[in-house]
C-alpha cells in the first residue's frame, strides 16, 4: 500500500483496547487500530464532552465512555494520550477499575516523571510499559489525526525494571502494526534524548516567537511579510499545543536545563564569532550542520524535498 | 495560471539584463526572465567554470559570459547574486564596464553593507538599487533554481537617498512581474527586520544543530532517529549554504547582535521559569505565540497543511 499501513491483521493483537485521551495523538491511534483491526474492541475516553461528542461523530470508536473508569473496563491495553500533567490524577482514577494482567501504557513526551506517577498509584497486577511515538504534528484534537501520523516514526519503549518481557513484546508488536518503529530504552535516556531533539526546540521556537512579538522597532506585520527567510519554520512548532507543552518542560525540568545550558553555551560562543568577525570560525559551523540533515533525510525522517516541500505543485 | 507566474509579457521590460552569480536566486531569476520574457537578451556570468558550464547545459541564459566584466557590457540592468561579502569585489571589476544609465541591483540578505559596498565602486553614472527578494530554499546551485521561487514572496527594495525615481519604478515592475510583492524601506532598517525574520532563525537553527552534534550522552544515530519530534525542522535551515550565511553574519553584525541580545533575555526569564515550575508563565507564552503562525498563513506566507504538507499524499 502507498501509504505504509499495510492491511488489516488477520486476527487482533488485543481483545479490548481502551485509550484516554482522544487529541491528534489519540486519535490517530483510534484510526489506526480501526484501520489495520488492532483490537477487537476499541473503548475511547475523554474528560471533555465536546470531543467525546467528536469522537462520535467521527466515528472513532465503537463505545465512547463516559469516564476514563468506565473506559478502562475489561480492557487489556489501555493508554493514556492525555498532557503529561493528567497522568497522575488519570492513573488515580482508572487503578481500582483496571483488570488484573492490562498493560498500561501512554504516549506521553516525558518518560521519567510518567512511570514514577503511574507506578504510584496504579496497582501491582497490571504491566505498566510507558511508552512515546516520536510523532505530531502542530495540531491538536480529534479531527487533527490520522491513522499514518507513525508510519515509520519511531516509537520509544521505557519499560521499568522488571517489567514483564511478554507485555513488553505485545506493546512493541501493536505499535510495530501501527506501522512505527520500535526503541527500547531508560526512561532517564529517553528524557536526556528527547530533550535535545524535541523539548529544546519547542523552546527556542516559543521563545523565538515570543522576542519577535516584542521589539518595538518592527510591526507585526513585517514579521508576517518577511517570515518567508526563515522564521515562518520556527512558528509552526511554536504553534504546538500548549497544555502539552507547559507539561513537558514542568516535568523534564532537569534534562531540559542540561540541554539548554549547552545550547547557551554553544551561543554565546557563536555570538563572539560574530563580534570578532570571525569568519572562518563560523563557515566550520555552517559547515559541518548540513551532514545531520543528510541523515535524517537517507534515513526516511524527513522528507527530501527542498523548503519541505512547499513547492512540490509549483511546476503543475 | 496555476503557478501565479501569469502570461509572458508582451514587450521585454529591458533590452539587456547581466545576472552575475548563477546559484539559487540567480539561476531562480534567469528562469524567471526567460519564461515571463523580462528581457530581450538575458547574459548569465559566473567566477565558476564548473557552474558556467552547468548554465550552458541547462540553457538558462541567451549568452554565458566567462567573466563578470565581459557580462555587463551593455546591459540595462545588472543584477549581482553574489554572496554580500564578494559584492565589493564584483562591484569593482564591473565599474569601467557598465553602461551609462544602468540600473544596479543585487540579491543580498543584508542592505547597509552592500549599498556601501556598490556606492564605493560603481561610477555616478548608474543607479543603483538594492533589493532582496526574501525568497530561497536550503538548496543551493544552478539546478536548484526555479521559476515560481518569487511569487508572492516579498522584494524590498533599498533605494539610497535621492535614488532616480525611473529606475525604482521599473525595477520593482521587473520583481512584480516575478511575482513578487514589493515594499520598500531603507537598508537600516531592512537590516533590522531580517535580523529577526531571517539572520537569528538561522544562527538558531545552526547552532541547536551544533549543540546536538557535541553532546557525548546522545549518539548522533539518536539525533537522527528522533528528530521528528521537532529538532529536523532546525535542520533544514541548518543544511542552508555557508559561505552566504557567514557573509551574512559578518556583514549584519551590529542588528544581529542586538536582536540575539534580546533573544537571550527572553530565553533566560523562560529558563527561569522552568526553574521555578512556573506553569502559567509558560501556558501564556506557548499560547500568544501561536497568532503570529495564523497571521503567517493569512498573509500567504505559509501553507496551511499540518506539518509543513508532510502528509500531504498520505491518504493516497
Amino acid at each position: 500500500m502507498v501509504d505504509g499501513l499495510g492491511a488489516p491483521l488477520a486476527a487482533p493483537l488485543f481483545d479490548r483496547v481502551a485509550l484516554i485521551g482522544i487529541g491528534l495523538i489519540g486519535s490517530s491511534l483510534a484510526r489506526v487500530i480501526r484501520r489495520k483491526k488492532l483490537a477487537r474492541v476499541l473503548v475511547a475516553g475523554d474528560a471533555s464532552a465536546t470531543v467525546r461528542a467528536k469522537v462520535t461523530e467521527l466515528g472513532l470508536a465503537d463505545t465512547v465512555a463516559e469516564t476514563a473508569a468506565q473506559a478502562v473496563a475489561d480492557a487489556d491495553l489501555v493508554i493514556l494520550c492525555v498532557p503529561v500533567g493528567a497522568m497522575a490524577a488519570v492513573a488515580q482514577e482508572i487503578a481500582p477499575h483496571l483488570k488484573p494482567g492490562a498493560i498500561v501504557s501512554d504516549v506521553g513526551s516525558v518518560k521519567s516523571a510518567v512511570l514514577a506517577a503511574l507506578t504510584k498509584h496504579l496497582p501491582p497486577h497490571v504491566a505498566i510499559i510507558p511508552a512515546h511515538p516520536v510523532a505530531g504534528t502542530e495540531e491538536s484534537g480529534p479531527a487533527a489525526g490520522f491513522a499514518t501520523l507513525f508510519v515509520n516514526r519511531w516509537c520509544i519503549l521505557t519499560p521499568p525494571d522488571g517489567a514483564d518481557a511478554k507485555a513488553v513484546k505485545r506493546l512493541a508488536e501493536f505499535w510495530a502494526a501501527a506501522g512505527a518503529n520500535i526503541e527500547i530504552m531508560t526512561p532517564q535516556h529517553h528524557d536526556l534524548v528527547l530533550s535535545i531533539t524535541s523539548h529544546l526546540p519547542h523552546l527556542i521556537a516559543y521563545n523565538i516567537v515570543g522576542t519577535a512579538a516584542d521589539l518595538e522597532a518592527i510591526t507585526q506585520s513585517e514579521v508576517i511579510k518577511f517570515s518567508a527567510g526563515g522564521f515562518r519554520d520556527f512558528t509552526r512548532i511554536a504553534a504546538s499545543d500548549p497544555t502539552m507543552w507547559r507539561d513537558v518542560f514542568l516535568n523534564n525540568k532537569e534534562a531540559v536545563l542540561e540541554t539548554l545550558g549547552r545550547f547557551t553555551e554553544d551561543l554565546t560562543a557563536l555570538q563572539r564569532m560574530i563580534r570578532n568577525g570571525d569568519g572562518e570560525g563560523l563557515f566550520n559551523l555552517f559547515t559541518r550542520t548540513r551532514a545531520i540533515r543528510r541523515g535524517i533525510i537517507e534515513e526516511g525522517q524527513e522528507i527530501a524535498a527542498p523548503d519541505f516541500g512547499r513547492h512540490r505543485d509549483d511546476e503543475a
